[in-house]
């Protein structure tokens, strides 16, 4: 077993219930990671429905959820084909729903049909050049508790990004990065949808390094990724009023693309004078 | 009224179900639109939350609509918060379940916030240049009945695209186009989650135009639209073993970004070897 393995079980508990208990191992401040409450709730979405494999993901996060603490997923099947399946889940803690999923799987090794792609793989410098996230520091929660999340997934981002990032003017909301579980747990389609939001947001390069709440995001896990490091292509290009996008792309070491992700989500503080220009 | 409003109408039948027909006038070979019927759904969560603008939407779609037909649309209201309202709808035909709908609801003119773009507006010929939907004969629902939506939404696409569909390797999947309802009613932010699944699919670049049915549909409302044409841009970049994303992004006159989508869809047809290279 590895730590994601573990820190996402979920046992059965009757009627599409399953109990689970959130790790404190995975937060962003003092919050666990919307990725990583979500994976809790495809465990449980996983064990009730035919098909192995989550071809897209969204979850509209409700409230944080609580770590160190008990939870249940409630799971709803809506309906099950020959190709795929749907179902929706319902997180709970202390009666009050913390996020809910909808999802459709599918078996992403059973794939018949064209393929046509015009997507370009990203190129990256060595992952001994970039920068870890200890290292970096301000990324992400730097105002607040120390991200656990640091010690379960190993980050290292392009340098020229982070160096730019508080440089009045100097900040892009774009980068490179690798990205795996510290553990050496290969990544799949199970993990993917966690892995897509456990990067610091693109957003740091123009506001404060604090919390920003994602209000939904949604995964298309597209292809079984070859083991090793992923590489991530991040980005968000329209912060307004204080919401933003916030794209990821993860492509194996076969460079094909194994998932992509958009989400929305929110800046709380900083007001308007101390944004710089966002470029990518 | 407007055909739109006209034809998305719900009543109330308490419980939190609410009555609708649906309409032979939005189809695509012998089915309706997925954003007209998703339309419906939204009509009726709008109905059930406080909050007045879509701020994102996820569809999926589990079985096609039958057209002159009544529907029920059942609403699940989640949570509703001093910013945001989160709500679940249900479109059930015949006691079937045809698509499940998740939304969060917020005020676009309410917005503060810091704001950074860095996304370019796109740059196109007139709309008096561009090719219109009856012109160019094969979009969509080419092979079967003649799709009804052309007359419900006028869109004029890029010549360059249209001739270089059918050309071996000359088609490329990403195009630009004018879009807006055929009997003049504005868009809103009602009417941009419809206005993004109803441009042809990019995929028609390179694969022959037959129905490519939508798995799931996720759509951001990020502002509400100055009156006139929308500009769109449409592009598929990942079309592996038949199924595909399709991104859409809806422009105003005022050079706003006011919706992007993402879709998942399928392939159902056409042989590997009758696939020419994506270009975009």
């Amino acid at each position: 077993m590895s730590n994601f393995d573990d820190e996402t079980a979920v046992e059965a508990i009757g009627d599409g219930r399953w109990r689970a208990r959130i790790s404190a191992e995975w937060s962003i401040g003092d919050v666990p990671n919307g990725g990583y409450v979500q994976a809790v709730a495809l465990a449980a979405i996983r064990r009730s429905v035919p098909h192995p494999h989550p071809l897209t993901v969204t979850t509209h996060f409700l409230r944080p959820c609580a770590m160190n603490a008990d939870a249940v997923v409630e799971v709803e099947p809506i309906r099950s084909g020959r190709t795929v399946s749907t179902a929706s889940a319902r997180l709970v803690q202390d009666g009050k729903e913390r996020l809910r999923v909808l999802a459709t799987y599918g078996d992403l090794a059973a794939g018949v049909g064209p393929s046509a792609v015009s997507g370009q793989a990203p190129s990256l410098g060595s992952p001994d050049t970039y920068a870890g996230r200890t290292e970096t520091g301000l990324l992400p929660g730097a105002a607040g508790p120390r991200p656990t999340i640091a010690g379960r997934i190993d980050v290292r981002l392009d340098p020229a990004w982070v160096a730019g990032m508080g440089t009045p003017g100097g900040g892009t909301t774009a980068f490179k990065a690798w990205i795996r579980f510290s553990d050496g747990r290969p990544s799949d389609a199970q993990s993917l949808p966690l892995l897509v939001d456990a990067l610091p947001p693109a957003i740091f390069g123009v506001v404060a390094p604090e919390w920003v709440p994602t209000i939904e995001l949604t995964t298309h896990v597209r292809a079984l990724p070859a083991p090793g490091w992923l590489r991530a292509v991040v980005s968000t290009r329209f912060l307004v009023d204080g919401l933003f996008d916030e794209e990821c792309e993860l492509w194996d070491a076969d460079d094909r693309l194994v998932a992509m992700s958009r989400q929305l989500a929110r800046v709380l503080s900083p007001p308007k004078e101390s944004v710089a220009a966002a470029r990518t």
